[in-house]
C-alpha cells in the first residue's frame, strides 16, 4: 500500500496527491517555494497523531499550516513531504471566562477569536498586521505579536497551556489551566516559536486579558525617521508604556493618503502612541506623551501633535496602518513590495543608527525602502519594492535585504521580531545566535525529532547548507521562481 | 592530583573539601538535605567554565546555588558533588535603562538591583516574599514571582538574555537586548526554570518597567475564606486587573496582629488588592474594586471594605504580609512551621474548592493550616506548623502536605506555583505534567547534560526513584534528619 492510500485511510477524501493541490501548497507570502508530496486535512488530533506516526514510519516529512500567511516560508515543505493543513480545525473548544482562559484549536482565525470575546470584555492581545486571516496555531508557532506587544508582550505570555503531537506521532499536553507554575521545564514557551520543527500544535489553552475601557492615539509627525525614533527612546526613558507605538515614515504615509485622501495623517515621519487603560487614565497618558512630543527644545520635539479619542478614527487610523503591506503598490504600479528584510529589530536606544543604516542601503542599492512598524519594541518593517520584471533589480534587492538583515545583528538586533525565521532566513541563525546556542537547538530538535521529519529545512536546523539563500529572495528548493505577494 | 587540588588551581583559596564548609552547603530553606563534596565560590564565567568543564571530565555532579532560600531543595546537592555558590558574583554589570535593561551577575540580591533602579524611576517586577534575600540568578532558575506577578507577570516575561554554562563547560548566549524576538527556539525560557538542571546561569539581561506614579491599597474582610476566593473569581470577571491580590485568612491576620498589635487589618478573612497607575488610575481602579467588594449582595460581599492611599501605611502592611512565613510561629511558640505542601496553585475559579479542601485536610490530619499567598494567580501558601519532637505530628504532617498537593492536581492545578520542584515535590513530576511531558523533559535533559551531572536528582528528571518522598517532607539523602527553617 503506498503512502497516499495510508493516509486516505486515516482522512479519507481529506488527503490528496493531485499535482494542482500540491501546488496550491507550494507557497506562503514570502518567496520560499516547495511542493508538497501530499496534502492532507485533519480534522482532529487523533487525525494529526496517526498522520505523523505514519510519516515517523515512513520517514516522510511533516510541514504544518494554517493560513500560510507566513513571511518566512515557515509552512512551505521546502523538502516536499506532507503539508498538513490545519485550517479545518477551527473550533473555539471552551470559553472559560472566569479562569481567563479560551481553548481553541490551532485553525482559529485571530480576529474571529477577538470578535468572539468583545462582548464579554476580553481580548486575546497578540495582534499581528495579518489579524484577519492568520491562524492562532500560527500565531504561536512563530510567537507573533504585532502592535499591542510593547505594552502586553508577544503570544508567548497568552499561552497557558498547548497540545503538541510529537515526531512519533504521540500526544502530550504542555500546561495546565493555572495562570502560574513552576514544574519542571517551560515545555509551552519552547514550542512557542518553534516554527512546527518539534512537533504539532493541535489545541491551546489561551489567557484572554480584559479590553480596556478607553483608548487614545497621539499623532506626532517629526521631520525626519530619525527623529521619530530619538522620539520614541525619550518616551520610554520618561518610563511611559504606550499600548501601541508605531512609526510610519514620510513615504508611508504619502502612500496612505493617495489610498484614501480623508484620512487624517499630518505630513512628515509620524508616530502613532496609542494609551489605553480607564478613560481618566487614557487621556492623562496621552496628554503626557502629547507634552513630551510638542517639547520645543530637545530632540524630542515634533512639528505637530494631535489627540484622538474618538474611536471612529482611531479605528479609520488603524485600518489604514493595517494595509499599509498592501497599499504600497500604490506609489508605483510598476514596482511590486518584496518580503525580504522586512522584520528585523533592534533595542530601542539603536532605532535612530538603524533607520540611518536603512536609508542608506536604501540609497546605495537604488532600492525604495519605505519603514514602518512596531517601533516601540524596536521593530522596523522595511518595504522593499521593485519592478519584477527587471532581473538587476532581483540582484540588487538581494543585496539591500542582505544588508538589512546585516544592520540588525550588528546593532545587537535580530533578523526578526515576529514573522520568524523559517526557510527565508535560515542561513542567518548562526550569525544571528552564535554557534553555541545553534547547537543546543539542534541538541534539542535530535532530541525531539531524531529522524527529522518535523519541517525540515527550517530555522537552519538542519546540518546541511541551506535550501534557500541567506537574503531571504532566492528561489526554492524546488527551483520555482519567486513570486510577489 | 585529585579533584579538590584541580579546583583549588581554578579558584585558588575559594574551593573548599573541609567539613565544615560542606555542612553549611547542605540545606537551603527546605527539609531536603544532601552534603557536598565540595564547596567552590567561582566569581566570574571563566570561573564557573573551568569549574563545569573540571567536573564533566571527572564525571562529579554539580548543584548551583545563590542565597539558599529555596523552599523546594533546589540548591541542595542531593547527590553530593560540587556546590557553586555563585553569590559572590553579585555585580550589577551595566544599567542600559535606555534600553530598559539591566545586566547582572547571579548573585545580586533581588531588593538591591530594586534600591539601585529606584532613584532612576524603574522597577524589577517579579517580587517574592524572600525578594531581601533571594538572589536573581535563584529567581531565573525557578521561575520565582511573588505578590504582583497577578498584573506583571513571572521572572520569565522580564529576561532578555542569558550567559550559560552548559554541561561541558561551554558557554553560550541565549538571547538579546532586543525587546522582542522571533529566532530559533526560545532557549532564555527553557532556561528560566530549569533548577540548575540544564547549566548554571553566569549572567543576565533584565527587562525593567517603570514604577507607577501611584499606588492603592484595597482592603477588605470577609466571612470565610471560601467567600473571599469567590470574591477574586468576581473581579476577574469584573475585567479588573489588580498589581497584587493577596489572600490572608482569619489566622494569618491574628498572627500578623499579635506581631504587631497597632497594625490596621479587619478580622475576618482579608483581601489586599493593590492597584497601581497614575494618581487617577490608581483611584478610580481602587473605587471600583471597593464597591465590588461591598456590594451588599452576590457572593462577594465584604464584611468591611477600606482603601489606604498613604504609602506609610501601604508600605507597614506589605511589610507584615512579608513576614508571615516567619511570624507565624507567634501562633504558638511550641509549634514550628515546615514549608511543605506551602505552593499549591490553581485555576482561579477553583479557588473556593482550593480553600474549602486545604480547610478538611487540616482537620481530617489535625495539622493547623493558615491560608495566604498571591490568590490573585490562584497561587495558595499553606502554611502547616507541627511540634517538631512530636514524631507523630511529622507522620501527619506528612499527611497532609500529600493531600494538599494532590488536592492542587486534581483541581487542574500545581504542586508549586512559584517555589519550583526541587527535590521536594520530584515525586509529583509525573502525575503533575503527564509522562509524555516528563518524557519530552528528559530528552532535553539527556540531550544537553548526557552525564547528567548538572543538579541530579531534580525535577523528576532522573530514571531512579526520587530521593526524598513525594511529601516534600521526608529526610534527605544522606540520612540527615529534616531541620525546621
Amino acid at each position: 500500500m503506498d503512502i497516499i492510500e495510508k493516509l486516505r485511510d486515516i482522512v479519507g477524501e481529506r488527503a490528496s496527491a493531485a499535482p494542482a493541490e500540491r501546488l496550491c501548497y507550494s507557497s506562503d507570502a514570502s518567496q520560499v517555494r516547495g511542493t508538497p508530496d501530499y496534502v492532507v486535512r485533519p480534522l482532529s488530533t487523533a487525525e494529526v497523531s496517526d498522520v505523523v506516526g505514519l510519516a515517523a514510519a515512513e520517514g516522510v516529512a511533516v510541514t504544518a499550516r494554517g493560513a500560510g500567511t507566513g513571511l518566512a516560508g515557515g509552512a512551505v515543505p521546502v523538502r516536499g513531504g506532507i503539508v498538513l493543513d490545519l485550517s479545518g480545525m477551527n473550533r473555539i473548544v471552551e470559553m472559560d471566562l472566569a479562569n481567563l482562559a479560551v481553548v481553541v484549536e490551532p485553525g482559529v482565525v485571530q480576529a474571529r477569536l477577538n470578535e468572539t470575546l468583545k462582548p464579554h470584555g476580553f481580548f486575546f492581545p497578540p495582534d499581528p498586521g495579518s489579524a484577519a486571516f492568520c491562524t492562532l496555531g500560527g500565531l504561536i508557532a512563530n510567537n507573533g505579536s504585532g502592535m499591542r506587544s510593547v505594552k502586553y508582550g508577544t503570544t508567548r505570555n497568552y499561552v497557558l497551556d498547548l497540545e503538541v503531537v510529537l515526531a512519533d506521532g504521540s500526544v502530550v499536553r504542555t500546561g495546565s489551566r493555572t495562570l502560574k507554575a513552576a514544574a519542571g521545564y517551560d515545555l509551552t514557551r519552547l514550542f512557542i516559536g518553534s516554527e512546527g520543527t518539534l512537533g504539532v500544535i493541535t489545541q491551546a489553552v489561551l489567557r484572554v486579558a480584559p479590553l480596556p475601557k478607553a483608548r487614545r492615539l497621539v499623532i506626532a509627525s517629526f521631520n525626519s525617521a530619525e527623529e521619530a525614533g530619538r522620539a520614541v527612546a525619550a518616551t520610554f526613558a520618561a518610563g511611559i508604556v504606550p499600548s501601541a507605538c508605531e512609526i510610519l515614515d514620510r513615504m508611508t504615509v504619502a502612500v496612505l493618503r493617495r489610498c484614501d485622501p480623508s484620512l487624517k495623517l499630518p505630513d512628515g515621519d509620524v508616530l502613532l502612541f496609542e494609551v489605553d487603560g480607564s478613560e481618566g487614565a487614557a487621556a492623562e497618558a496621552a496628554a503626557e506623551i502629547a507634552a513630551l512630543c510638542s517639547a520645543s527644545s530637545g530632540a524630542a520635539a515634533a512639528a505637530s501633535v494631535a489627540v484622538v479619542a474618538g474611536s471612529g478614527e482611531m479605528e479609520e487610523i488603524w485600518a489604514a496602518r493595517r494595509l499599509v503591506g498592501a497599499a504600497i503598490s500604490r506609489l508605483d504600479p510598476a514596482k511590486s513590495r518584496i518580503y525580504v528584510g522586512e522584520d528585523v529589530g533592534v533595542p530601542i536606544k539603536e532605532i535612530p543608527a538603524l533607520i540611518r543604516e536603512v536609508a542608506e542601503i536604501s540609497d546605495r542599492f537604488g532600492i525604495p525602502a519605505m519603514k514602518y512598524g512596531h517601533i516601540g519594541d524596536g521593530n522596523l518593517h522595511v518595504a522593499l519594492f521593485i519592478d519584477v520584471l527587471d532581473e538587476g533589480e532581483w540582484a540588487r534587492l538581494a543585496g539591500a535585504a542582505d544588508a538589512i538583515h546585516r544592520a540588525a545583528i550588528r546593532l545587537g538586533g535580530t533578523v526578526s521580531s515576529e514573522h520568524g525565521i523559517g526557510a527565508a532566513r535560515s542561513g542567518y541563525m548562526m550569525e544571528q545566535v552564535g554557534s553555541g546556542a545553534l547547537s543546543v537547538m539542534r541538541a534539542i530538535k535530535k532530541a525531539l525529532d531524531p529522524r527529522g521529519i518535523m519541517n525540515p529545512g527550517k530555522l537552519g536546523l538542519d546540518d546541511g547548507p541551506a535550501e534557500v539563500g541567506g537574503s531571504g529572495c532566492s528561489t526554492g528548493a524546488d527551483g520555482t521562481p519567486g513570486g510577489t505577494s
